[in-house]
């Protein structure tokens, strides 16, 4: 049996950054060639980043990417890396592409994967089942690949996919096992779901079996606006043995020896296979470069506890947001409650103190603890504190105008609002928003108010996991010897926006641990009253949530366009029709 | 020949009011039974309103759609309406709905078509084409119909069809002919554009022509959210005679006798035909219902300026949304401005004076004759005019913080927000913002400032058609007697911000008249650079531009999540990924 030195380069690309995309996979590509890799592969849309959306659909765009993918093959023989084959995904199009409105899709685009050795790219594969659900909108953007694409490397057949072909049963597996190819490399851009690498390991196991091949999968890291995209790179054997698992949310160059059976000759190119794909064979010329070295085998990874998953994907998010789009800091309010707590030692995390600015906006309404535990915080995390009181602004538009009620409670923090974007404009920093997604859903913030930012790091986060995060993360303090960053009584008391004498979140609200699986229930999992009665909810409190989310819709309708509805976890806007009258609750 | 009278239904439905969208369905049954109609068709997706969006994905929905239309075909029998067949649109689903996230698609959720008779429904069918770009996701959201539904009805068959199965060629407008069919009903949710019905009529002589077969087109009115559909309903003989055709954006019940040839028998049930559809055979049983008095001939619309339409779709736009959310009231800043003139022109032609609160909200740096042509808009329309001066809020703001440069004029917008949000929460009334497209795309406004609002009416309309818009109202205005609602000199002043003292869009912009067309270009039409200056315009002009629509966007994800980018028109959100480091200017 032959043995292929394989290296999967779980890397961070930025979407449109097709130059610094391309001395990533040089420089990958040296480290692989430095461990003696003989193959090495690169995530999905590698060159142009991923998802490009409506970037697709400029014909300059799609040029630009065929160019740089010429240009790093050279690049790659010019470095003296010529040998070593390198997969790496990039957007291509057989024809002119397709035209957004355009009645008649099915000309245009394609998901692409290219194989370069010696200056040149010498295969191409174009993803063959595209993904439009959840987070994904491929069918808009892609024309499905018909092709199975098989490499000939060092005596070894290698199919190439990409990533949703291994999500669905038939298709480039199947085929791959009709071809008798002895490897399977899949090429990702898997964005992160809470606990989505459970499944993604059977997943692979499934595959291999049905292509009874070895399946490389390598998926990139990194934040892209609302996406964060974990890493979790493995490789499993024909027979389901986990290989080697790289970590999830850093990047890492998972090099492993793989012995791989010898190809024989079972279809040849132009064959049909399974799921009518037509078979394109390429051969790597001449001999690999020799693996240097001890035989490589990398470790596996052992599962972390949510928080610790959660907590890392949150701060990985929020750092590529700001460094990609290179903001020199961020500013947000500090009430000293949960929320804004846990927001600023996710900024410490992610950027370091000095790139972090906490301000307390004290009222007359806002507490003597509030105000100590704001300051607590700052000290314990370092980060740039400041106090700026909105109460002369607020009782100058109290003032010359006739407020009452609600309306002075939103009024408080839509001056906050303005403080941080004045703060914002002077001085550069991005503003975070501090937002759960409980509050969201039920309406408990105010538009133009608490809701002002360009990033809130916790807007995917019900309120009971926000208590969870910042116990776990003081506890993990507390473990590796280092100051608990958020204070004890921000995590104890109860929760108060403190917009008016004495308000708790209890006076308007069902507890968290109540109010946080209705929904769940009602928002993630598209439940109607009735699926969450039978679920076990108190139907009262049922009828109550529902009304809230339906008012807060409303409430946003007035005076949000854009902003729909509360997030799923890491993913798509929840899209309801904002003039919808569909209501189920009593 | 047998002859059919058929009565088509422009109406305007609501998304998720089953049981209001009944009704309208049993009323305008009712009207067209007066009428002495022998066949009735109600637009696509009728009974739920279009789009449903994630609505699709609630298994609750799914059912309240099945359940009101059993409850539609019991309650027209009852109203005695039973012996004359109803085309309906509905939500329908062969398995369980498909589940949001689902890694699998391809079960769930049928846009569907029903034929109601003698309280049941007698046939049914799912739509085949489904468009996956622009405004559409229906990929998203439904499984394709594999059938071509034909119904005998006295004496003729008659094939149902949806929307897109028209605006693409193949499928069951190939399969109609094959089957030989005498009628094709093609219900839609189609939304309007700008010369979209320039291009229908083309369309549906052309597949009257593939069919062999009179084509009956009919259309929902009514503004949804962002989208405006704009009626248009009509009928085209099988050899390209337009024979009727209703207006724009108004509801209609379109009346009109077709001689149809007699069915024969061609292919029967569960016959492949075209695109490998399967046929479905029904008859509607017993005679038809004769039809009363004269031959009814409905006329034709001619066409209308561009201005005329597009100022009807706004004002319908705007109205529905209002109405359907049941807001009392809008309010909007008026500055005296071109901007805000036309929308509060528009929302008075929308609401009527009494329902429209406009507010002046000088600074220091307005001008009298700002103030002045302010209140000559709301003495010419007659709407509530209020004055809020915002001095006293800013010069506190000063005095705290230590702001200046363009800080100062973003402060002045964002207390204007402020205000307005708090009349807003105060009486109940909606916001309406007043940002043209131009604007939105260079960046040229304050977030939270003057974006501030839940609908713009203008979102979409470019500056240059903003004034095009003001003299056509105020020329049709003359025309009909009436006073011109716009100011004249809001009409012919330079355009101002006013935020600094003699400040003017001409310090910053290129004239609207070079700027627009470079707009238009690269947000609309997807040009780069290269395609920009190919297309004639000045290369310094196109690299100032395009640097400014992607500062803009930069502007915009420092401050406003889920805000992408400015409009295309009437339609879906150019979706850019906001980390993007794709630039091509100079």
């Amino acid at each position: 049996m032959p043995t292929l030195r394989i290296a999967l380069s779980q890397v961070n690309p930025t979407v449109g950054d097709l130059v610094g995309n391309a001395h990533l996979v040089r420089a990958w590509t040296r480290r692989a060639a430095d461990a003696g890799a003989q193959l090495v592969a690169f995530p999905e849309m590698m060159l142009t980043g991923y998802p490009v959306e409506d970037l697709v659909f400029r014909r300059s765009f799609v040029a630009a990417s065929r160019a740089a993918l010429s240009r790093l093959a050279e690049d790659l023989a010019a470095d003296g890396l010529g040998e070593l084959p390198v997969i790496v995904g990039y957007l291509d199009a057989d024809g002119p592409p397709q035209v957004s409105g355009d009645a008649e899709p099915g000309r245009g685009a394609r998901n692409a994967a290219a194989l370069l050795h010696r200056g040149a790219v010498v295969a191409t594969y174009f993803k063959h089942h595209l993904p439009n659900y959840g987070v994904f909108d491929e069918d808009r953007y892609f024309v499905p690949g018909d092709m199975l694409t098989v490499v000939r490397i060092g005596g070894v057949d290698v199919a190439l996919t990409i990533c949703e072909d291994l999500w669905q049963a038939g298709g480039p597996f199947a085929a791959a096992r009709e071809a008798g190819v002895g490897l399977v490399v899949n090429i990702n851009g898997s964005p992160y779901e809470l606990n989505k690498d459970d499944i993604r390991l059977p997943l692979v196991r499934r595959r291999a079996a049905e292509a009874g091949a070895t399946i490389a999968y390598v998926n990139m890291i990194g934040g892209q606006d609302e996406l964060v995209f974990e890493g979790d790179s493995m490789i499993v054997s024909a027979d389901g043995e986990l290989l080697a698992r790289a970590p999830q949310f850093a990047e890492h160059l998972l090099v492993h020896d793989l012995e791989l059976p010898t190809a024989g000759e079972s279809v040849g190119a132009g064959d049909r296979v399974a799921d009518g794909l037509r078979v394109i064979r390429a051969t790597v010329s001449g001999s690999l470069p020799a693996p240097a070295g001890p035989r490589a085998v990398d470790g596996t990874i052992e599962p972390v506890a949510d928080e610790a998953e959660v907590w890392h994907a949150l701060v990985l998010g929020l750092r590529d947001y700001v460094n990609k789009n290179r903001f020199p800091s961020v500013v947000l309010g500090l009430s000293g409650g949960i929320d804004s707590s846990v927001v600023g030692a996710l900024a410490v995390d992610a950027l370091g103190p000095e790139r972090v600015v906490g301000v307390s906006l004290p009222s007359q309404h806002s507490s003597e603890h509030s105000r100590e535990d704001a300051a607590e915080l700052a000290k314990r995390t370092g980060l740039d504190y400041r106090i700026e009181p909105i109460q002369p602004m607020v009782d100058t538009f109290l003032a010359n105008m006739s407020l009452s009620g609600v309306t002075v409670e939103n009024l408080q923090a839509r001056v906050r609002g303005v403080i941080l974007m004045a703060l914002s404009n002077q001085e550069g920093h991005l503003v975070l928003t501090t937002g759960n997604k409980s509050e969201l859903a039920v309406g408990y913030s105010t538009l133009y108010g608490d809701s002002v930012g360009g990033f809130n790091p916790v807007k995917d986060v019900w309120k009971t996991l926000i208590w969870r995060l910042a116990k776990w993360r003081n506890a993990d303090a507390v473990r590796r010897g280092e100051t608990p960053p958020i204070p004890e009584s921000s995590i104890g008391k109860p929760p108060s926006a403190e917009l008016s004498p004495g308000q708790l979140d209890s006076d308007t609200l069902p507890d968290y641990d109540v109010l946080d699986p209705i929904l769940i229930g009602y928002v993630d999992g598209d439940l109607g009253r009735d699926g969450l009665v039978e679920a076990g909810h108190d139907p009262a409190v049922v009828d109550k949530v529902l009304r809230m989310v339906d008012t807060a819709e409303y409430k946003r309708r007035q005076s949000a366009p854009g902003t729909k509805i509360s997030m799923k976890a890491f993913g798509r806007d929840r899209r309801l029709p904002v003039t919808n009258r569909w209501r189920e609750h009593g």
